[in-house]
């Protein structure tokens, strides 16, 4: 009988909602989560493989024998960023949950900007009955930056919401009723956009591209004047000193933020409470637990089977 | 040549916007737009033609002639409790513009409430980054009572943004994907349905429907426990009373208004600034005008060419 590697599992997610994901989970194969203070310490060589989300940065030296690293999440630049990456295959996590949560964030986003959802909050705190002028979904322009599998599917579904929809990716995507542009493509893409909407990953090419050069050049021909910024990608990708200076002199309008430059957000940041802003806390698509163990769960069949991982990272291209 | 009668259009909408979508409109035929002054006191006899929304009581005792009313909007409740309205085809308002508006607001309400919006942003006025544990769309059954026009286009975007979509009508309608109840289904329907959406119109059957004896009968299965109550219907549909007590009592999580008993809604009443309750002033699907007054002038095209006019309201059934 072969031995079966134990799986580490090393993930900052809420702590019941880990622990009550475990049960069950893995079955006939040790689970070593280190949130459990009892594998303090515990020599983690000769283990085969690690999930893990925003692990300590002693994580390789600690467990130098890995075969494969599975990310807890479909961003990857945490694993990439930690010291010690073996060269092995990264996995990153793709699950219809995931997906279907990101869009259900996004569409929100753009569908409380469209209709000022902020100026309604703000007449009813003044026991206020008035209508205000409303556009229509039609009369939006939203451009997408990042056509993977997450700015796809948010682009379909702002689509039959009725918003007209761009996309810009690395390589040209062909999606339907959608139209796209490749990077050489940006500044028209740009010019089109009326809300933008970030679903890149980090990697050394996004980083910080959500600047007042790229907000600058966002269309102001949409019906409120000025451009409406999203973001759930990466924190890293925007330069948050720009946002606010942009918001403080009308070149954009509002901004949606669910990722930040530093994570936690400080307490100290005037995001928290400006008016045009929406802040939530890195939690536009948190991975469903249960099915990421379902996922690694797979992929860990697949590879003791000999057949080729899924959703394997090109860590040369960061994502 | 034929005597072309004029068109009084009274309609209680944002003036400039009157004013605006009147540009152009009507060609070759003269407007009377109750809402200038220039038209105090002028005969309205002889004129065929009104497009009205919440008219004085006196409208139909000044214009005894009319031929056919045009409501402003999709609901008619208002014209048909007018004194004196004639015995003429009463034609209500079906415009795409109108149907993707209400559908916005539907899904936004049925987002933030999945979404835990509130929460999130009473966490951000403490500076607190803090994630919520989040059902997904999936989790969630949104009942739709009123599958008419609206209904049935906010069931097919809410199926897109993930939920479970149940609906029902006085009689059965097939909706594609989408589980449908009729008159006698009510109490299987409200047992399975987590999000309550009121679309109906107001007649006398669906008058203060929406009572604590529903509430109670509302699903409590669902990820939040207790059932979220949306009405962009008719508020003669619900009583208010039994709303506040409900959300009181915990029979009722959370509620979204945008209509009300008596509107505009009292600058006395609790709901303006209540935690769980979002209130908007009758703006859901606040009609584009000029895609009103194109619907108008093809049905009169039509009337006049002998053709039979569309979206005829059903005075017995109300609707
Ligand atoms: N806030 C949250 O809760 C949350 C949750 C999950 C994920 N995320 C973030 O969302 C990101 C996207 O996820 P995904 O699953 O959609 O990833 P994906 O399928 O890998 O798609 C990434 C997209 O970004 C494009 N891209 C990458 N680098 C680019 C560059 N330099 N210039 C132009 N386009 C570039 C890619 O272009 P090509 O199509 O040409 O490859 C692709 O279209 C993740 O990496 C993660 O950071 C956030
Ligand atoms: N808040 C806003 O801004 C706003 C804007 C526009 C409209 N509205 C309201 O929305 C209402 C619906 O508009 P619509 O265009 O969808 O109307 P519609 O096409 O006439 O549909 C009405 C629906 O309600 C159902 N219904 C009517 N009486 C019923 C009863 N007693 N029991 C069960 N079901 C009943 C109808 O059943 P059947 O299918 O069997 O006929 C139909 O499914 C309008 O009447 C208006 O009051 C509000």
């Amino acid at each position: 009988m072969p031995l079966i590697s134990p799986v580490i599992v090393d993930l900052k997610f809420i702590p019941e909602e880990v622990d009550a994901a475990l049960q069950g989970a893995f079955p006939g194969r040790e689970v070593i989560n280190l949130a459990d203070p009892v594998h303090e310490g515990r020599d983690l060589s000769g283990i085969d493989y690690a999930v893990v989300w925003k692990s300590a940065p002693d994580l390789f030296s600690r467990a130098p024998d890995l075969k494969v690293v599975f990310s807890g999440g479909a961003g990857v630049d945490h694993v990439l960023t930690l010291p010690g990456l073996p060269d092995v295959p990264l996995v990153r996590f793709v699950d219809r949950t995931l997906t279907t949560r990101m869009s259900e964030w996004v569409v929100m986003q753009c569908l409380m900007h469209l209709r000022q959802h902020r100026a309604y909050e703000a007449l009813a705190r003044m026991h206020e009955w008035r209508d205000l002028s409303q556009p229509e979904a039609a009369d939006v322009t939203v451009g997408i930056m990042g056509m993977g599998v997450l700015g796809q599917d948010a682009a379909r579904k702002l689509a039959v919401m009725g918003f007209k929809v761009v996309g810009w990716s690395r390589t040209k995507r062909v999606v339907e009723d959608i139209e796209t542009y490749d990077a050489a493509g940006l500044d028209t893409f740009l010019d089109r956009s009326d809300f933008l909407v970030g679903l890149l990953p980090l990697t050394p090419e996004t980083t910080g591209i959500f600047n007042r050069g790229l907000f600058a050049k966002l269309s102001r021909k949409g019906p409120f004047g000025a451009p409406v910024f999203i973001n759930a990608g990466r924190g890293g990708s925007q330069v948050e000193a720009d946002i606010l200076a942009c918001l403080d002199d009308g070149t954009l309008a509002a901004v949606s933020l669910d990722v930040f430059e530093r994570e936690p957000l400080s307490p100290e940041s005037p995001f928290w409470t400006m008016p045009n802003v929406y802040v939530t806390p890195h939690v536009a698509a948190s991975s469903d637990v249960k099915a990421l163990f379902v996922h690694v769960e797979e992929q860990i069949a697949r590879f003791e089977n000999g057949l080729p991982l899924q959703h394997v990272v090109d860590k040369v291209a960061g994502y």
